[in-house]
């Protein structure tokens, strides 16, 4: 049943959320919250990049994860999407569902977490909403970006004959997932404490990769960030450009404690090439600008790595090492 | 817990999804919900207006409401935001949360009134994101909206001695929530079907009142949507503002159905004054300005009643038509 008014709050509540929310919200476009809207100039000859990410407690992150580390990746999601497109951030709206045993120490830890990250990418908080639910903590946001007119990097625009290239290292936050749900497999036993920590942190932590904008836009002819695995991910960006590829997982770029795990347990491979949530940077680059992504993505402290090509035709194919084929059981993203 | 990873979709999802809304998002931006973000260019000269609301089946909607409503009053409940501050809409980016009982039919119809109201106002939907929650459906929308440089419509520029006007008519939907609540009151068995019908139709689909834009950005001291009652809002805005005001009960527009429930149980007038869900344009006009605000308004096929008056000082007097001080139970609005 509704209750007796759509816009009803728990008494207090308007007065809490301002107490926790306006100090963050430092843009004078946000006009201290306090009006229905928020304001916003864009830089002369750019155009918007507007990308929109719900999260659910038990979900898309654990009902038990710290606040402001939920808040962060909510964030974080969000900025990676528009670091993909090639666009710095103007600032994100904020919607969240607060649940009935969520207290206030809680939403003070969210609203820290949201504002660290506001701070931390310059993607100030301009706006949102906050609502009461009887369901888990859920969270929607707005992130708002920029571009030079005509520069979006899409992922249709693709060509066959380039390198396709990943930024960070692959597989930590799938991997760091699976250790959670499991600590005792054998690939995770055989980590040290510090392994194990950094691959949970990379699965509550996901890093925009918005230093890689400028290259991105000069010299990538597609790109997408990685939150849905990088195998199923690269095969739809193919399929978005329709063109194929080929990708040898001996090049994908692994982290120490990624590499120890799946040598010591093989199979924990397909959950690092295909289990998702790395937020890295998935991009098609022409070989003949290949030198310069990578000197501007090195300059700006993050890694990249060729992991194969794009080929005529469609389909992804994998290859091992060795050369030899490789498919994976999860998902319909192998197209042969 | 979360499940395997954050971007799963059940099997198929992804494509019912883009089956369903595909087809609605045709504005070119939304490159056909195919990339990770969206492209919109602003027009020259103008700046962003956004605005978020969330929506939760339970708290803000009746789970059983027909999906195309619920859809059309996430559009609408937003768009009126827009209106308030004189913008018009250049599209809105969708999230919404998928109960485990709710159905393809129902996705359907969900979709149906998304792409009937960014038709009918001009609204295109350019992107968005789609999760599976094991709590109510919930709805989180983004309007973005253009004004002219410098002409956003804000709570904070009323003066005292200015007319305190509204659109339309105020009560009619929470008079509609407290007539499903509690058919048998006595206000509500005095109405014909007819009347009855109307009242449940202005809760159900807001009219965001677009149409006033161009007037409030021309007239409008101080403009805000009334979704929160009208009583507890227009102390908001005078608070924004830094004055006070006055206002006479019987000089606010009613209509033929919430007159009758009224007059035949006259409590339901703080119900239809402080119960909200209207949606309606609340607006500061000066004196000078009336007459033409009324010409734009009423040629634009909506009425607006001035209400009262804003004053020196603060806090707002509400009076009865007899010039008599009438206070209400709900809520803290009442500043004296």
């Amino acid at each position: 049943m509704a209750d007796g008014s759509s816009g009803a709050k728990p008494s207090g509540e308007d007065a809490l959320i301002a107490r926790l929310f306006a100090p963050i919200a430092t843009h004078p476009g946000a006009l201290g919250l306090k009006d229905d809207a928020a304001l916003l100039a864009v830089p002369p000859a750019h155009e918007l990049v507007l990308t929109k990410d719900a999260l659910v407690a038990g979900v898309h992150f654990f009902a038990d994860d710290p606040p402001e580390a939920i808040a962060r990746k909510a964030m974080r999601v969000n900025l990676s999407d528009l670091a993909a497109k090639g666009a710095r951030p103007l600032g994100v709206m904020l919607a969240f569902a607060i649940p009935p045993d969520m207290d206030v120490v809680a939403l003070e830890a969210f609203a820290r977490g949201i504002g660290a990250d506001a701070a931390l990418y310059d993607a100030p908080l301009l706006g949102g909403d906050t609502v009461r639910t009887p369901g888990p903590f859920t969270i929607s946001l707005t992130a708002i970006g920029a571009v030079p007119t005509g520069e979006m990097v899409r992922r249709t625009g693709a060509r066959a004959g380039q390198a396709i290239v990943v930024s960070g290292t692959i597989g930590d936050a799938a991997l760091g997932l699976a250790l959670r749900h499991a600590p005792e497999r054998s690939g995770f036993t055989a980590l040290n404490g510090e392994e194990r920590a950094f691959l949970l942190d990379r699965y509550l932590l996901p890093r925009p990769r918005l230093p890689l904008i400028r290259a991105l836009r000069e010299h990538a002819s597609a790109a997408m960030d990685v939150s849905d695995g990088l195998i199923g991910d690269l095969a739809k960006m193919l399929d978005a450009s329709g063109i194929g590829g080929e990708i040898d997982t001996a090049r994908v770029p692994l982290s120490p404690a990624a590499r120890r795990a799946v040598e010591t347990e093989p199979t924990l491979l397909e959950v690092a090439l295909t289990g998702g949530d790395d937020y890295e940077i998935l991009a098609v680059v022409p070989h003949h600008a290949l030198s310069r992504f990578h000197t501007v993505a090195t300059t700006a402290g993050i890694g990249v790595s060729v992991i194969g090509h794009t080929v005529e035709g469609q389909g992804l194919m994998v290859r091992d090492g060795d050369g030899a084929p490789v498919s994976f059981a999860r998902g319909s993203f192998s197209h042969f």
